[in-house]
């Protein structure tokens, strides 16, 4: 039996789904809505679905599953209002900006047993899942230190800043959720660091551009994070966790794998450019992986509390930064 | 406009032809064509072209070119055929194993003026092409030295063995036309050496499953070639070109780039498993430049007289092995 | 002119620093002192000096430096006793672990004006020291965010724990040394995070043995820590500095370079198995440094103010783990 | 017992033995010799030794070995002498230019007795050894074929080449006493490609600056060898086994392991220099085991059949090249 999906938003990462279930022959792209009526004729075009609005899919009794790709602010109602609508949702993170709006978003959810993934792709970067394997095959013994290194290319346009939530709710985040995938015990003190060091715009917007952070979890294993909106060789994308045993590393990726050696030395390429381009394996997996949960009848994971959780991580890193105090979670 | 393709063959190779199609909106497969019905049938409903037979094919006004994945016994009638027929023709490697009926063949090509492009997919692997780029943009200078090292992971069955016209014919032939492509200089002479160290059934055969090869071209550029038919760590594909100002090399590739540190060491992953999972992305490059050609009325290359010297290579290295003497070309 | 010295201590220590001596032609070891005959002797014998006391030492108006690797808690006494004696003094760090008494016996070097230079190895190590001089060079732009990873191969014996500080002022003040040498900027907050993850003998003794740490300068750059004190495969020794032009980073060492590929992968040997192989080169160098700096009549640098430093950092770094507070510096 | 040895030729190379000799505590220097007083002289004080003579050396009872650092065109002479005069002898390679001139030289060895090692200082560079532990150890399995990049910075001057013996006697034969080493079989057969590439002065004086060899076993194992003289980013200098159960590689060594990241890549420093920072630890170690070897009577390794066997490889390439035939030795 065929999954059938509508997407919600046509924008960038709505054309990256597109593309994933267009490849997956258990799923089918039935329709798909956008506020911008050339964008959605443009993913109808390619892929044969239907452009539709919010309200048919809603009544329509044939769609099993929604993709959600909108903007931030409009990701709560949509699960909710999807929630209740008894279709299976795909969610791009963050829930919301707002913890509290997000919690209310999830007790719906829980409240009408609907099935809701988040979008944190890089669970399904195969090198990251490479990395969980190794520990869970217990290849590294009992894991004590996790190390994550996330830089952007650039920065952001100002516009994006002012609405983005600031770098932990927009950047760190996806490394908070990876440190909870890695760690697999909940944190339960934060303390960050956080500065201007890139550009001056971003401090006028009351925003960071370069930040540390230290999680502790009660059994007191530490995870190290470290950000900067500005890397002049590529999308820097590292993890690496230590334990009793030994530890595992996932290297940085770049599109092709030459070194030319002159008298300047041995040069390889720039990483990849960002993360269309680094992650294209991991957002064509984590479609099918929610396929799979549907067919199969298991929770999605990551599930609507692990963004919960992210979240939480994110606001106590900005008080810590604000307050200079360590936040107990 | 849409060019019209059919494929003659279903099996591992037409497959991997097929989806590559499949991906480029300029074509359409509009129909397969194999002995086994099973396998046109297979390849006809994933992708909804029709099965037809070589005959209906030919007769067929309305497609414009073949991609042609039969055993290679059948190459060089289907060039012939279809060339005469009118229509542009992909075929994979080598156009025969007989230099003679290939150089027949190559004739009849020129003699109807058919577009012919020969399956040489590693020209077409992202990585190598970095590293011509790199040659053309003149990073490395002149080019004075090239090794390759290319070794599968294991040997093949022995009924391939048989009719796979050997070791240089077969896999070596790889190497030699990557030499051309890098070298730009025709070869002027060859020598190489050839014994059995992986399987004695291989000698009961007359082939060799271990082998290397110098080629020196005229102006005294030389090439070096070491192959084996077996690699306990995967499909080992290494090219590397020293020129006056440095040296430009493509690195072995693997499915994951993670490294495990223990007591024991530092441990990354074992290569590639084959071919079908190393050349991914040139099987589908190579059908795309193979479109561009149509398009654009170029040339196509890699063309049948690069076929025809790749080949001459493997014989002047058989020669070499069988009577101990340097063969010049 | 030759350098003539005294060497104060004949434990591990020292006999590096004989050996380097011996091979510095300026410099001339004179004689050896240690509580232990027989650890003295033995050096008097390799070398060729003779065995001395530290009051005769003091009296000899013909050694013109002294080179304390005596145990920790003689070297403040011995740097101000051979401060008024008019000797140059290299020391092995930490001046002392009681920040007071390391304060005072600063202020008698002040007003002695000796020549005092602390022994922080790793500033001499060659890879570090090239990645200074790439920061110096310009070739990362300004320097933003510094990342050491640094993690001893096991725990030390409960004996030493128990006289070592604590694994703040032991080990990760090298670490906060390495920080200052690459930041040049003074830190203005510490935070962090420790815990017994290893050995919880080490928790008996009130020490951690695993710790994160961030430094944050008054204009924002930060520093991250990593410090275990298990690392199954070697002696960790990473540092990295991204800058706004770039990054560079020093790898880690091994005895070895090679790798081996099987059906597992491929491999590279463990690191170096502690500091005494790790910065063999680093400890020939910094005695060489002190001779210069004797020769030339330049301030030590390490100097005793970057030894307070670092052990202020240490006491900072401890405050925060038991108050869970991010301490101003 | 400590070793009392002579030192001949007081140049380059004899500097890096008097180094090595006066760290290992069981020799002793006892003298050198140099045609030129100066060098002699700058040795002599700074080791401490006496200025002497070959007459004197060769009279001196007292004296157990000769370190020969001469002239290539003198080496002979001095081992048959010394090896008349019962010394034992170290002595850099080659015995001669001429092979028949070496294989009189080597009878006269053994008619003596004498205990003669040729200085082939790679087999004793740690990263090399290493490789052929792993071997010994069983870890590739049977070795099956060998891959030597060999590639000097930049050609010698024309003076030093009229004198060489030309590249495959010069340069080449340190990979054929490697390929010896590593494939523990006799070579059966040479094939080489020689041309002029990088300097056309080089052709004037009937040498080849690139040269591509291939060395086959009666049993089939091959070895390739790929030299130039010119390598614009260093001293370069790799080697692989690959084996039944894998393979086995020494990477290339730089001064510093350091890399830097910006929008032009990911650049790691050049290679070293040249020989004599390449191999300083080989140099060191050479004469470590030739003082192993007279304290423990076991035979002197690499052996004069050692030297012999190499140069007639030389020659074997050279009649290929210039015969444009496969040679059988």
């Amino acid at each position: 039996m065929v999954t059938k999906l509508a997407l919600l938003g046509a924008g960038r990462i709505g054309r990256v789904h597109a593309r994933a279930i267009a490849q997956d022959k258990r799923a089918k792209l039935v329709c798909v809505v956008d506020a911008v009526a050339d964008a959605a004729k443009s993913i109808a075009d390619s892929t044969g679905c239907a452009v539709s609005t919010i309200d048919a899919v809603e009544a329509d009794g044939n769609i099993d599953a929604v993709i959600i790709c909108t903007p931030t602010n409009t990701h709560a109602d949509l699960i909710e209002r999807f929630s209740m609508a008894g279709k299976a949702i795909f969610c791009e993170k963050p829930i919301d900006l707002d913890v509290a709006r997000a919690r209310a978003c999830a007790e719906t959810v829980s409240k009408t047993g609907a099935k809701v993934m988040l979008g944190f792709n890089r669970r399904f970067d195969p090198h990251f899942r490479a990395v969980r394997k190794a520990i869970d095959d217990g290849r590294i013994g009992d894991v004590e230190m996790v190390t994550i290194i996330s830089r952007d290319p650039g920065p952001p346009p100002a516009d994006y800043i002012k609405v983005s939530g600031g770098i932990f709710r927009d950047m760190t985040i996806h490394d908070f959720d990876m440190a909870r995938f890695l760690l697999r015990e909940e944190i339960a003190s934060v303390m960050a660091s956080g500065s201007v060091l890139v550009d001056p715009k971003i401090r006028a917007l009351g925003d960071y551009d370069s930040a540390s952070v230290i999680l502790t979890t009660a059994s007191g294993r530490q995870c190290v994070i470290s950000n900067s909106r500005r890397a002049s060789y590529g999308y820097d994308q590292r993890i690496e966790v230590h334990g009793s045993l030994g530890s595992i590393a996932a290297e940085n990726q770049r599109p092709v794998s030459i070194e030319l050696a002159t008298k300047e030395g041995f040069t390889r390429p720039p990483l990849h450019d960002f993360f269309m381009t680094r992650y294209t394996a991991a957002y064509a997996a984590e479609i099918s992986v929610f396929i799979d949960s549907l067919e199969t009848g298991s929770a999605p994971s990551p599930s609507v509390e692990d963004g919960l959780a992210a979240l939480a991580l994110a606001d106590a890193a900005l008080r810590s930064v604000r307050e200079q105090k360590i936040i107990p979670v």
